[in-house]
């Protein structure tokens, strides 16, 4: 058992909870808790780590499946995201998706997100997404990190399911998406059209902005065309994953009246 | 100035801040933040306060329109629900609506939900809702407090605007709203019919569940019909604030339909 959090292996698994570059460095992120870590692919999962409390309350189930560390609690408390940790993480392969896995699939239905700051938001649109039947979803570079803790867990398990990829070349992608005969739609407050009356049943992506200022304006200028969602009262804008939650079931409708 | 954590105002202040209790008997709230603070309908103010950076800040601008009491930094931080405190409050008097106001009106299109527990949805459904055109939403008694901090922030002031009424008995309220012709539905996985096979455009209701159980089944039982939202993928259930939205804004596209 671990006993110190100056241990070489506590150190690492805190600095891989802080910092998006050290999970990038080793392509390898954490997940906590039973039942996030219950859903892991099986062959995703590098090493487990549990705390002295989780190892007495589980004693009778096989933990030896899998390469497992015990944690004195208050270790595991120091590495833990949470504040009131379950006693169980295991650090986790990243998938990587070729662009292709994305775009180059039958019928595609692709989100395209820009600059999402927001942890939470981001999650929930990959839950949100996943029930919506997108295919995949595409990030800007300035995207919060989907393998920050509480995106993980806002998930709730679709980030082993769910298709994505950080683009370097936000422009670039966008391009190879219309060469494909993608209709791209730019979620925007001035948006021409009502989202209601365009067609999602082919080929389809929409593009979604940052929590505060929306689309960047020369990535909404790519796209087919700009919609909005009509709104009552005196609404400024809605939370951006709630405006994609429109957009994605209205496609979902329509592609199962197809 | 108000230098002191023990001055009763401050006190009060913190005791508002913390228990939903106090708010009920003092029969006002707290709204912290520029913009929130700056959508308050102003016979609603009862008092302001402003940490002194915020008044040395604001020097130029007439803060002497409504009663402003001045904290200093510290004492406005120790005050302060938020990490990052903006430096201007006010303690708010509460808006009470009568349930006629939000059944009695003009095809109704109302929410209610039952026993939602997390703060964030709470404020979402509420902004989601105003931005749907819904008349009014109903809360069981068992819903967190629409005046705590957080769900007052997240509702992006919609709080003002929305008619709401915490209901004691849920059932007798539903009863009222079936006399009156309104259908109910209730959203649940195991819906019979899926909620795009539905007329929203007359006299509406839905029903949403707390965060993790749904529905009670009691109350489930009090609706005209179940209905449930088509999901791909192992998604096992939406956020009760995407499902929410999924409803509303369906029945909003009927009704612009009509």
């Amino acid at each position: 058992m671990i006993t110190s959090t100056s241990n070489a292996k506590v150190k690492e698994l805190v600095q891989l909870q802080k910092s998006s570059r050290r999970r990038r460095e080793q392509s390898v992120f954490i997940v906590e808790g039973s039942r996030m870590c219950g859903e892991i692919p099986g062959d995703l999962i590098i090493e487990r780590y549990v705390s002295e409390t989780y190892m007495q309350q589980h004693a009778n189930q096989d933990l030896n499946s899998i390469k497992t560390e015990v944690l004195a609690d208050r270790v595991f408390a120091h590495v833990s995201d949470t504040k009131t940790p379950q006693g169980i993480l295991c650090v986790v392969k990243m998938i990587i998706y070729t662009a292709d896995e994305i775009i180059n699939v039958s019928n595609p239905f692709i989100l395209i997100l820009d600059g999402l700051q927001d942890p939470g938001n981001l999650g929930t649109i990959f839950r949100t997404a996943e029930a919506a039947g997108v295919s995949g979803i595409i990030m800007s570079r300035e995207c919060v990190d989907i393998y920050n803790p509480k995106v993980i867990r806002s998930t709730m398990g679709s980030i082993y399911r769910m298709p994505f990829k950080y683009a370097d070349d936000l422009a670039g992608m966008i391009g190879r998406m219309k060469d494909r005969g993608v209709q791209i739609y730019a979620a925007h407050l001035d948006g021409r059209c009502s989202y209601d009356e365009a067609d999602y049943s082919q080929k389809t992506a929409f593009m979604l902005g940052n929590e505060g200022n929306g689309l960047r304006r020369e990535i909404a200028d790519l796209a087919d065309a700009c919609i909005q969602i009509p709104m009552h009262g005196e609404v400024e804008s809605l939370n951006v994953a709630v405006a994609g939650t429109v957009l994605m079931f209205e496609a979902a409708r329509q592609r199962r009246r197809k």
